[in-house]
């Protein structure tokens, strides 16, 4: 087994889920590995990663809606407002969500279901410079 | 490090958590690694993965129906809503638990907490063929 | 590859969450690994892991307060009451944060985000001594 390994930047363009399933599924080729795992970590508290429906873009914006509800800005009950009112409800959003995700690699690619992306899901309201580290672990 | 992978093609019987702690543990002891590690992938959206007490039945059916309650059908939000009422709140609710999972392995074994259960957790209402892909990876 | 696996138990004083951020730092730097992964996992239901903002002490209490709100206790549709009230939301707690977290590691350290640290957050009332698996895989 080997290990491959690679730092991605990007920008964001405001609140969001940006489909990243490319760039790492280029990486996995590029790391020629047939059989193993590529795991993403995502490098902060205010976006998080999600695999979910990459068919219909209205499944996403129900998902992106539905959290917003969930937890919505201007909390009463919230004291970490220093840096606006998007700030707390991001950090929430990533805890619901993931940090890291982990797929498989099956005969050269990322074992995605048919209807599977992977997504960057950017909770701030401004457009941000995120860092992902990409590891892939197989033989 | 040794890789071993195999898919799983999992019946369900509609909305509910089925219970794959026995098949995950039978792929480890067949894959002979002693320490590393399990990953367990669902190739889908609308049915998620957890780690659930699997002692007292009834702490599953209170999650449940909790998550049912945390996120409705026909909601007046909702556009993506082709499938049926059942298809965005399945979505919503794979988001908010796991398309993966990784429990460690120890001595041969899944080395999952005393009162731990691995689920697969359908959401959609009706029936459906379900595949997991599990990779063991250790030596 | 190589794998290295240590068991760590903590004492927790009661529901939040608690920095293991330097725990395992030490782990990944004592395993020698310079490029890999390392899986924390929780093995209990009860209490589970997050990524969190590890600045402001203020960010962790509004969420921790706002799960709290989220899951409140006395739910009159829960069953599973047997051990107390703030039993069955502390599994649904668990069930929507993480049972394992992969953290990447890169140059010998893990690669965590400036703002990042790692928690175990503890949803029962009172102390508990909690269990993790720490697992290094990588060269």
């Amino acid at each position: 087994m080997a290990v491959f390994q690679e730092v991605v930047s990007l920008s964001t363009r405001g609140a969001g889920t940006h489909e990243i399933t490319r760039e790492v599924g280029r990486m996995v080729a590029e790391s020629g590995v047939q059989a193993g795992t590529v795991t993403v970590f995502c490098q902060h508290t205010s976006c998080s990663l999600v695999i979910m429906e990459n068919a219909d873009p209205t499944a996403r914006r129900d998902l992106e809606r539905w959290m917003d509800r969930l937890v919505p800005e201007n909390d009463p009950d919230f004291h970490h407002t220093l840096e606006g009112p998007d700030d707390m409800p991001s950090h929430i959003k990533m805890a619901l969500t993931r940090t890291s995700e982990v797929v498989p690699i099956t005969a050269g690619r990322m074992a995605l279901g048919t209807w599977q992306g992977l997504f960057l899901w950017e909770h701030r309201a401004a457009p941000h410079t995120r860092r992902l580290i990409v590891t892939v672990q197989g033989e």
